[in-house]
């Protein structure tokens, strides 16, 4: 029999973020800090929408583009929260979370060979999804020493003649960093000079800490060239309702909505109403979940540098990103001993891309008796090494 | 600007079904037996345990696979009612709808230029799909003649050395034609004599009038060249939940299971929880249901037989596919004076394919007294086109 599989999918790696869960679901004891997903249920009332919806019996097809009624409420929320514009019949497409809608954007716009510009450290999915898409991911390296915010020089060196896209992901996830409209600015003069196109995943946007987020759909010129990607999931605890949304000029909705119509048909039915009421009603709810988390990120950052654990000041998403480089070993190895040894889960930085090598994600999407249990833990961890190292 | 789009969605053409439905939804006093969805509500068990697992906070993520119990019911299901053994654990991937299974399938088997033979009349998916995956579609014409069944020489005649996935669409949408396991008994020869994979669409097996389904995975040889596609819309009343599955040899579900990890994550949760109770406890809501699709389908049959209007008896899925040639009309035609001068949406033949130019998709998921009126309707317009052909 020959070989049923296409080339192109055999040789993408998987997701490397789980593997440290299998172990830890069968560690007794053990702490995660790996998961990048709220702690929080959904907030009752948009459950309690959705009990509604099923008893009513709403459990057919919505129309492909999602309902009407949800699409309005979200341009209600893009204006009201981001001073956003979006016509919600023609510039919107309600997707199976965030994750769809990356797939469709770079489905509908990656002609064979298109470069796809992917800052990094940033999400598993855009290179995967770039080369599914038969375009060409290049890599852009984040700095540390800019606090993982992409810059325009960084941008511009890393354009050809065949560059095409550039994926945005800020907040970022995994090092919490954001851009400010000031970063946004000259990355967005960089966009409009090289005639690329911009797939802003804006999913952790109501999770930021210094000020109100800001879309670079607000600097003028670039709403024409950019599809918005947001959702659900992390804003609302929602992830396991698959539900998000893509916003973009028409001509490019309309084609995402042809391969989401033929692939997906559409967005689940009681996840779609119940989203009404999160997005319409939820602003408190949100607010609250925003505000534990800065609590908890202010904990850790007193947490790390009290151990001198080096760790610029994230202001996105719920992750931290330390350095681990004084220690002489890999990510890999010092959350494998770290696990091992005093069983909390972390997720190696490299899991997000080459440069993340000498940082470790840290999420503080757990409650804050957690937080403390597993950093006591990665308190002497560190301690233990330092030792170590003294003595050799 | 240039041009944001990938050359090859631009050329796809949106699904011609739902054309109609925005007259209808429109025009007072219009019936429509035109979608291709139960009728029924999901049956309030399905309903009651989604409500249970949303009141007990299950809103997060489930492992990419889908739930292990929901996995392990399936293969529980698989082997009670078809005696199809899978490992759920391996050879098993819970998907978003059918939809997403065709989707992945396709790209993961699929390297460019290869050949994807299609038989139609069929879904209107499986072409797109087959594009957006790089592959080329190669049509099979169906034939009435044959009660719209693929044959072993039809399918011998379509293959060339490029050929490496056979799409079986049966139980059929929108012929209702089935194959049995004496068809697919020659169709696996051929299959195997040319190495061939299958993609086995078999969301409508719980929908036969004849007998039991056979799958062809029943046939010695076929299990390990054949990816299964099933799901719960269709038996389960359950479209709206986004729910199927695939199943299949473990190397094909493995890199399946790498798209659907990086574009989709996993499949909507609560409908994960729901389905648990679905495909576990709910064969009488089934049989009842498929009970009653099988009263209309016998109405409808005698309908036609007195109106003189030819079709082939149908033994699946829920759709009659009359044949209009006496009127020397298009298909598109008929149903457009149709729809104008009688209120009644039906769906052209040719949206499922060239050859089906000349005949309609009636679709029996409608109430009897529904059915009833509209074949009135039908009754009187078909009178009036032979009188008026028989002044002319």
């Amino acid at each position: 029999m020959r070989n049923p599989l296409n080339k192109t999918v055999v040789e993408i790696e998987p997701s490397g973020i789980r593997k440290f869960f299998d172990i830890v679901s069968e560690m007794k004891d053990a702490i995660s800090l790996g998961v990048g997903e709220p702690d929080f249920d959904t907030p009752w009332r948009v459950r309690d929408e959705a009990i509604y919806s099923l008893e009513q019996g709403r459990t057919f097809y919505t129309s492909n583009a999602g309902l009407k009624e949800l699409k309005e409420e979200i341009a209600n929320f893009l204006d009201r929260r981001y001073d956003l514009k979006y016509n919600p019949y023609e510039e919107m497409l309600i997707t199976v979370g965030g994750s769809e809608a990356i797939d469709i954007a770079l489905r509908a716009m990656l002609d064979p060979g298109d470069e796809v510009l992917i800052p990094q450290p940033s999400y598993v999915s855009y290179v995967p999804c770039a080369i599914l898409a038969n375009g060409t991911p290049v890599i852009i390296e984040l700095k540390e020493e800019n606090d993982f915010r992409l810059t325009a020089e960084e941008l511009e060196n890393a354009i050809t003649d065949k560059t095409k896209v550039l994926v945005l992901p800020f907040p970022n996830n995994p090092t919490g960093a954001i851009l400010e409209r000031k970063d946004l600015e000259q990355i967005a003069k960089v966009v409009e000079k090289h005639d690329l196109f911009v797939l802003s995943d804006e999913i952790y946007s109501e999770l930021t800490y210094l000020e109100k987020h800001v879309s670079i759909v607000n600097i003028p010129g670039m709403r024409e060239r950019t599809v918005l990607i947001n959702g659900f999931s992390k804003s609302h605890a929602m992830t396991g309702w698959r539900l998000g949304y893509a916003c973009a000029p028409k001509e490019i909705i309309e084609q995402m909505l042809k391969i989401h119509q033929f692939a997906i048909m559409c967005a689940p039915t009681t996840s779609q109403y119940a989203a009404v009421t999160a997005i319409r009603d939820c602003d408190k709810e949100v607010a609250d979940m925003r505000e534990e988390y800065n609590a908890r990120r202010r904990y850790l950052l007193h947490r790390f540098e009290e151990m001198g654990l080096k760790c610029f000041e994230p202001f996105g998403a719920f992750y931290m990103f330390p350095s681990i480089k004084e220690f002489n070993m890999t990510s890999d190895e010092f959350a494998t001993r770290l696990l091992k040894s005093k069983k909390v889960a972390v997720v190696p930085g490299n899991a997000f891309g080459a440069c993340g090598e000498g940082f470790l994600r840290i999420s503080y999407a757990y409650s804050l008796s957690n937080l403390k249990k597993a950093l006591d833990r990665i308190e002497e961890f560190v301690n233990e090494l330092r030792e170590e190292q003294h003595v050799s």
